[in-house]
């Protein structure tokens, strides 16, 4: 039987407990985790408000009220699984390849023991290791991308790796399925036409905002399962794909986005899907409020973990 | 003809009155009144974030802007009964049992004025001794409760009189038509399975948030409607069936609620149920901001006035 | 080939360039310019919480994010038809009238120009003299009035010109095309019946917020466009036609009201009207929170300008 | 033995009563008020933030911890004599003019029934008529006046009766005792050099924030009791005499300023003047923080009555 | 050689660690553990602002930057003893009888083992348990008692264990030394003369916050010293103690506080007294901002720790 | 003359100008130009808190309100000097080393047409390529440094240039004079003993915080005076020498620190010294309430403006 959360009925929410969800460290269950929840507090790859660094900390926070049973899904997932958190990679501010070099390493050793990982971001830099690593051991995934931005920029300012850039770069090194992949959400201007056209030579699908307003996120979850297919999905998702009223903590916030019950519900409807990794990232709290974008972000790694969980029943 | 409240173009709103909609104190009008406004700053059965003892004064400061037509119902409910505002029942913050019956004392003298009573909370412990008064009067009601959560559980920390387990004493109490009462708009994990299950067994249908994706509110509010019938109903609204980007000023906010639209649309749409009593709870002015949720709150206040005034014309 | 914002992946947005959406100041495209994004930081017009004064800036502050590519449109309005900032109107804080004056007088020299304009507010007050304006050049136009009151009141406190009474006036003076005009998103409650009455006879058509829950963005702007015709259009947004989740940094919130992206969809449905110029007003930053409030209103700005750039193709 | 405020051992403090320190209401105890609290919310004098408008219902929220022993003048105020809050003057937002006769109307009223008149602004505009009403009755007043700013500019474009020019008028309408007024806490830059050559015209003296650095608040009291000697006092604070971080939430703030203790401390010290009337105006809630611009405006209101009160004793 | 701080040089302080200083948990060191620190996340003492139960993991989060070194009293107090965090004494919201006796428990549980206890609360009610632990081993102590208020009334609403009451019960339980008292930087008014004279019979002087003004913190450190002499001391810091400039993040705040810098000079000046125990707390979060009330307690928590560290050379 | 600053009793301060103090921009007055106030938004060399990208907009921001006269040194400076806004150095937020290329380019380009440079930052990283260019032109100077901490630590994570290291950098470069330079307001603890060792070494007085307690500014600027005599100083203020009361918007705010108007006295009282150039920096707006930080940084960066001015009358 897995070692759950901290009994919220025993020990009030608001006391001692800093890990997701009130689970145990990774240390106290060690071999016996199968799903690791895995910060990373890095926002040096920003390029407007950065924040993202205290990401990780505010989304523990904003987790503190998940409670162990998803009715829709109906699974309490901390009792299918043994689920612990693992902590923060270490970073470097001062240093964008040495830290996706850390993360890699991280989610590689995960990996090699058979774990399944949740990452919590920082900055959508962050994806790009992850990717690597999911992809060594898996082969080019399908991913299923939930954002405002294309992120398959090619370069900020001369740099490669930044928080717009990193899907262009796992499509070079060969890491995404072709054909498979899809932006969710995506809404806001672009720099230009071009950026579209660039985007479906790397393999993606675009499911804009404004498709909400007329099809529900169940058929918009179908649509993705039909195009995903039997292929190894990564779910990666900039909360700046919520509109600002539900994010206001985030780097680049565009209006028209979608709500967190849409998200929480094309994410839900993703059931069945060959899950083998997934992120929330670009949460910087000193621009949230009442910890409102934390906790969003909280619920969209609890889909993910039921998700998981519901597949391993 | 009723006292209304002061005149907006000719006193600005910014100006004195603190009371609800800026109407006529209690004192004020006396016999007259068939509607109360009361508060009950109260949140010593709280489990997370506390606060709510000062949502009386922020909804009432919410309330400002109200304005006395109500276009979709067409209706000038402070023109068709005399409402006031009753003030705050006294209430001891350490002491939950001497608040509950402080509460229930109120209520009951109001009732028995042949009033109706909108109360403003106050966390929602405080539902309880209003059920008591309401159930004294006019028998077991049918419950219609908005809330993220399902407020049946049977204590926190050995307590039985707290903002989760209500509706649980309610129950056992006998207060609650069986098979006629709904929770509405509920999201976010539960403790366990059997939550559902042992709610079921207190009477309740669960109508929740994801179904407003699909369902409009009037037809959610036709649903409502029937499953009530002729029975005296009492609408209980926690603010956080919101979604916390329209509520974050609220103690256990749940990611992917319902909006302001949603819930104002199906509480309108509950036109001719006999409506016998409603409160507005768990708005925690700390984690407000700019005041949208005393606002959002002031609205739901509002619209069941005007639910009991378009009864009774 | 027009001059364009600073370019976002060469200099950082947080630098420097203060104007909206970081375009050229007009004095340095002078004679240039056909499409002008000007300034009035001016609220003693406001009934309740004052503050848009401070809009203008704060609007442009929100801006710094837009990207000269709009998907949904398939148009880089900034390329097609050279855009630039005209700066703030002086405004006189203590005079509403000479402020109407100065604001007119601003219009017309902007349109003597061939310029069409779309102006940050500043209360709604600032709506009056545009008006004045454009029917002067373009005669009486059909007014597109998102908001979530009706404006057409008749005065304050004996003041006739207020952020409340605005298309009264524009109604009196004969600058609006009788039976093409339309309030919508209209939410929240009314002063009394009549209110709707003499609106109608005004012009306005009322398309409230709770139609967008039952009928798409997309039709409602069909039922706009058929609406209004051939008619020169003038689309005033008040930003509190948006529900306060989306915009809560505005004088006079009310609950209910619609999403960032039903408004965004909407004005790009209008495609196709004969725009003649546009405002959105009353953001008042001192509420606002992360921005969320002035980047909404930068992006509707933003799709007033690529409307009439798609136009100007 | 007059009537005081609620006891707080009794019933919260934040319950119910929205009076300053939760005293009665004029209406309550009428002719035996010898003390009359009185707000005026306006601020359409103001020539950069707004919002001191919502001014007096913020002090009076923050003034709910005051408590009725006065340690340091060893005086229990609402003892010794009747205070009451005597509600918020009407104002016109839209008209100067007609506001400041209303304020100049209802302090006369007062003056006329025996009463002292502590105001709570609203912007500094309102300071003039209650000083108009002051000198009516008492004649020449010696003017103590706690500010960043001088107030006594001519005009702001072209208004003469704004925030930045009540004590030229008052000057110029013969309303202070010549050389017997002071500036006290004054820091920031001016105009010009010659803003203090006429300001010495109009019989001030210049004790200058950085004056407090050398010299104790009870010696600076001592010098400005000289200073007044047996003349009629008005003590006008203007709370951006603070710095910035006592008082966060005001319209034009200025770097430098003095504590909240040594304005406190300076008060306590006028003991003994003839003090005939005082206000604390310019808090602006909207950019406040927990209160604590509001507390300090309810504390300075306090001390002011309290050395009223030990006067009378 | 103790365990100290995770290093800020290799490992970026928004990583991981939730600790007090990132120093390690009690079970990583245990035995070895000689200082400390223990959090109490209880607010249910409270009577007007509540939240203080989030208090703890605030305090730690504002710890974040403190650092090794101690110059002024040129100590590294964490290379000098073994500090650890004991994680938070598992609290009930709804049972102050329970939690005291909890805290109780577990002090005396820490002071067995020979360890000094430095408490972050939490409301002021926690000092009663932890006096009692302390006196039970160490005898009566002299309490130097920072605080803006007194808290030596009787009861509130008739509770006699609330966070205004904790040491007239700790005087009438014998925990104090007579005559050795100190209340050190109250301010702001009380709710009868009675008051001070009953305080004086438990033992108390007073040292106001006006004092400051005055009387160099060193003065009055060594006025404080000469008072306790060579008894057991305890320190409480109820935060509002600081102006609310310095500390918005707080329940009772009371204009006219003293600075962080006073308070932190007069603390460092109890150098070699036999300081035996302390706490901070009051810490209401969700009034703070930008962590300043926390990392001011942070600082006060730390310079405790030093000064039992310099003790222990 | 001069061109000054637009003039505020004719436009109101909340139009238009985003240049400091309203100034003229360089391009408006190039060759008349001798004092230049230039932007460095870079952040990147942050260990904790991010944001101070955005310093130099909020700082021009907070500029508003500042006028032309300063009373205590008796100077118009803007009437004295050409003072201009040369804007913001382009940055590069991924690549340190680039921008301080940049910075130092920018330096060098405005002192070879003879203009003293006042910047606003951006984190204290960019303080090292401004003394590299100082220095150049001056000679190694006296670095009068502002500062909660001392800057002079080797590196963090390996990295050489970041807002911990600046200074140690310009020691090894050869950029200060030796037992010239000074930290002033330091407070707050260190990493280890040796840190102030190693900083005597590099030339380096400290006058801690502590030292304004018992010391006048006056005497400590006299202080500085004597210790930088004749030589070329620069003066360097990050803004968290300011206690978090005066300035919550910085990355590492520690306890403590001195006043607003500490630091404006000091700064004022170093009239007569060789000033060649100054900066304030580390203003981080996301954790700022109402401009409190960055109106304080505008008074610190106008001080030195006027001390600039006093020296060339």
């Amino acid at each position: 039987m897995p070692v759950g959360p901290v009994n919220g009925f025993e020990q009030p929410r608001f006391e001692n407990s800093s890990t997701f969800a009130r689970l145990p460290r990774i240390d106290e269950v060690q071999d016996e985790a199968s799903i690791v929840v895995m910060g990373v507090p890095f926002d040096s790859g920003v390029s407007y408000r950065p924040g993202a660094r205290f990401g990780p900390s505010a989304i523990r926070q904003g987790s503190k009220l998940l409670r162990p049973y998803h009715p829709p899904l109906d699974v309490e997932p901390f009792n299918v699984v043994q689920v612990a958190d693992a902590g923060d990679v270490t970073v470097n501010p001062f240093n964008i390849i040495e830290t996706l070099e850390n993360v890699e390493r991280a989610a590689d050793d995960h990996l090699s023991r058979g774990r399944r990982i949740i990452t919590l971001g920082g900055d959508h830099t962050v994806a790009l290791p992850l990717l690597r690593a999911v992809a060594r051991r898996y082969g080019p995934v399908a991913l299923v991308h939930f954002d405002s931005h294309l992120d398959t920029w090619d370069t900020y300012f001369g740099a490669p790796y930044t928080h717009g850039t990193p899907f262009r770069r796992a499509f070079e090194e060969g890491l995404l399925a072709t054909d498979s992949c899809a932006h969710v959400g995506t809404h806001g201007p672009l720099y230009a036409r071009s950026d579209l056209e660039e985007d479906r030579g790397f393999g993606f699908a675009v499911i804009g905002a404004e498709r909400f307003t007329d099809v529900a996120p169940a058929a918009i979850g179908d649509e993705i399962r039909r195009r995903v297919g039997e292929r190894p999905v990564y779910v990666s998702v900039d909360i700046d794909v919520l509109d600002p009223a539900y994010a206001p903590g985030t780097g680049t916030p565009e209006a028209g986005g979608i709500s967190s019950r849409e998200l929480l519900l094309v994410l839900r409807a993703l059931r069945g899907v060959n899950l083998v990794g997934g992120d929330v990232v670009e949460v910087a709290p000193a621009y949230d409020h009442a910890e409102i974008t934390s906790i969003a972000a909280a619920h969209v790694a609890y889909e993910m973990i039921a998700l998981l969980a519901t597949a391993s029943h």
